[in-house]
């Protein structure tokens, strides 16, 4: 009876999403200390007090008719300068507010981008392991996702094997940076490198590949380690952006795409960006946290929270003989599952109450993502039941 | 370089949305007092006092991470309850939260809906005028948009062009009630007249033809009519509800789906419908709203402020000259053009900083559609400029 797309779908309801309900339902079951539910990317930091603030003051002394009202498609003006003015200090850019669309969080953002770009049959190309709802903002639009395998040693992008995938029919490469679910930074070199291969490919095809950056992550970095702005080495991307998690507003679906202008054909696609988010049914992104978060540009959830759950977590696990990549950005640890079916392990973690997403959703199979976005306590109260598992599989004899 | 589909939706952009960012462009040169834009829907009544303090008692009361968090994306499970109370109680209907689906506006509901419903190809019925975007919605997923003229007299639908007009492979039809941009409301006459039409059809192709009833001026009535809750007369509807309307919130992009339980396969529409709402990027109405809403049921704008400016505005059009159906409920008035191209008769009435929509937008030339949710002062002060328009085509004679 449903369309052939969705019954696919359906078939295929996300994982991830089908274990945060499922833990929601444990968590009744069995009491919310009792379940060590690290599947979905819900921060449990609560948003920066200025967020509340912000919303209190704008209700007081803002016109109601223009506070929940329309506006431009594309966002205010005045939000979107204030977010290209944020932008260029932060990263020596030079953005006016005609290059910000303010969208509904980055999911909403990266399908009005692809609706821009993609004709049906066009490829895009990802990393696997990738967020799972690539394939399916992809298919919205009938592209064809391609995957490229990284380095599952370090899970950098294997330049060789990335060149070799970009044909004439390559359209975009979606990128997240820092990562989901690896929680590695792609450092300055590799995206120069990946923006040498696309100059020489468009040059050698006559076409525009864009990438499309998607950096909801962008300020949850615990090393160093610097998050190269990519609009600074190549003129055809769009940078997706959500305040989802440095503001800790997941629920409230706001974030923005940026489009240089020397993108090709800029003021076409910017128009067409803000047409997509109209005829998509977003219309525009919610108004009054539009207003809300261009107060709050240089306000972050406490990292030290999230820093602190992946020092616990990563040093147990390594103690137990877990194998693992030490994050260096947003909030996930990828696994290397003790079996090679690692949606075994996942049943049996979460006998112990301990809920994750096996790799397989992320194109990834024999890995396991942790998201630590949690309580400090829950990953503290999950460690005998991880150290049980590695007993149980012998994991430091793998 | 945009994409093809996006190319066509380019070059014709909105002109609802130009008329807007021409107004607000006008505003700025001439002052806004002296701009009459009654281009677009945007409320000028302030929100009801309720939704500011319901925000502010929010954000005292309730825990941040779970006001501005991820939910099911079928949205809170007590605000779908909630609304479910409150559709049972006021139409004696038996919905429960597994009946509603919370939106971003109706605009993102009625995509999710077609998404789940319609194969490329599949037809989807609308009376002419309807609002440009059911083309744009139906588009998106490849289907077909098939206008079935109404009386241009009466703007109620002619019941025999429209079985007419039922194919095959109709999917759905979608209508809107009180309409836009007629003002008109479709009699309980008219709602069983078309259930019986889709029922017959229905089982001589052995298909399920879905009714999406598109209701976002429920509220806004000003007759005694009664808007019939199609659930009622029809098993296979989809009601999509906005918010943006009744408690003048269009920019917060809040509304809800309505799935009866006597649908076709409702347990597989209720996921799929979810599911599109994750995958087309939407994720979830936004949070904080979705709770804002939930204790606003018995609100709504002040109706009378509008009622008196439909009359100040209908009593003098008429006055003048003017050829139009009395409004009975939304907030538009879709007047005759007095001169067949009613493109030239737009352009005119902006001399006079009267911002009108041409009915071809809505699949119906020769009238302009005025939307009157503007400040009173604005439906007075352009009068004299009506009044000149009308004297110079010599309305009363046509």
């Amino acid at each position: 009876m449903i369309s052939e797309k969705m019954e696919k779908l359906v078939e295929n309801n996300s994982v991830i999403r089908q274990m945060f309900e499922e833990g929601k339902r444990m968590a009744g079951e069995f009491g919310a200390d009792n379940v060590y539910d690290f599947s979905i990317g819900n921060p449990n930091v609560p948003a920066p007090k200025k967020v509340q603030e912000t919303i209190e003051r704008l209700l007081k002394e803002e016109d109601p008719v223009t506070l929940h009202g329309y506006m431009p498609n594309a966002g205010f003006p005045e939000v979107r300068a204030k977010i290209a003015g944020s932008l260029n200090k932060r990263f020596g850019t030079a953005f006016s507010e005609e290059n910000i669309i303010m969208t509904s969080g980055a999911a909403g953002g990266l399908n009005c981008a692809l609706k821009a770009l993609i004709n049906p049959g066009d490829e895009v190309i990802s990393f696997a392991p990738y967020f799972v709802e690539y394939r399916n903002y992809v298919g919205n639009f009938d592209g064809i996702l391609k995957e490229t395998a990284l380095d599952t040693d370090t899970f950098q992008p294997d330049l060789e094997a990335f060149e070799r995938s970009v044909t004439a029919k390559t359209r975009a490469l979606i990128i997240n940076n820092p990562n989901n679910p690896s929680g590695v930074i792609y450092p300055e070199s590799t995206i120069k490198g990946i923006a040498d291969i696309l100059l020489k490919r468009q040059q050698e095809y006559g076409s525009e590949i864009f990438i499309i950056s998607d950096e909801p992550y962008r300020e949850l970095v615990y090393t160093d380690t610097e998050v190269p702005y990519i609009t600074k080495y190549y003129p055809n991307t769009i940078v997706g952006y959500s305040f989802s998690k440095t503001l800790s507003l997941p629920g409230e679906r706001i974030g923005y795409l940026v489009i240089p202008s020397e993108a090709a054909d800029y003021e076409r696609l910017f128009q067409a960006v803000t047409i997509a988010n109209r005829v998509l049914g977003f219309v525009n992104a919610p108004s009054l946290i539009q207003k809300v978060v261009a107060e709050c540009l240089d306000e972050k959830a406490d990292i030290r929270f999230y820093a602190r759950n992946r020092d616990v977590l990563y040093d147990a696990l390594k103690e137990y003989g877990y194998s693992c990549i030490r994050p260096e950005g947003a909030f996930y640890m990828f696994i290397k599952s003790p079996v090679p079916d690692e949606k075994e392990f996942v049943a049996e973690a979460k006998k112990e109450h301990i809920l994750l997403v096996p790799g397989s959703s992320f194109a990834c199979p024999g890995f396991v993502r942790l998201s630590y976005c949690v309580a400090y306590e829950t990953c503290v109260n999950s460690l005998p039941g991880f150290k049980r598992l590695a007993e149980k599989y012998g994991v430091n004899t793998f």
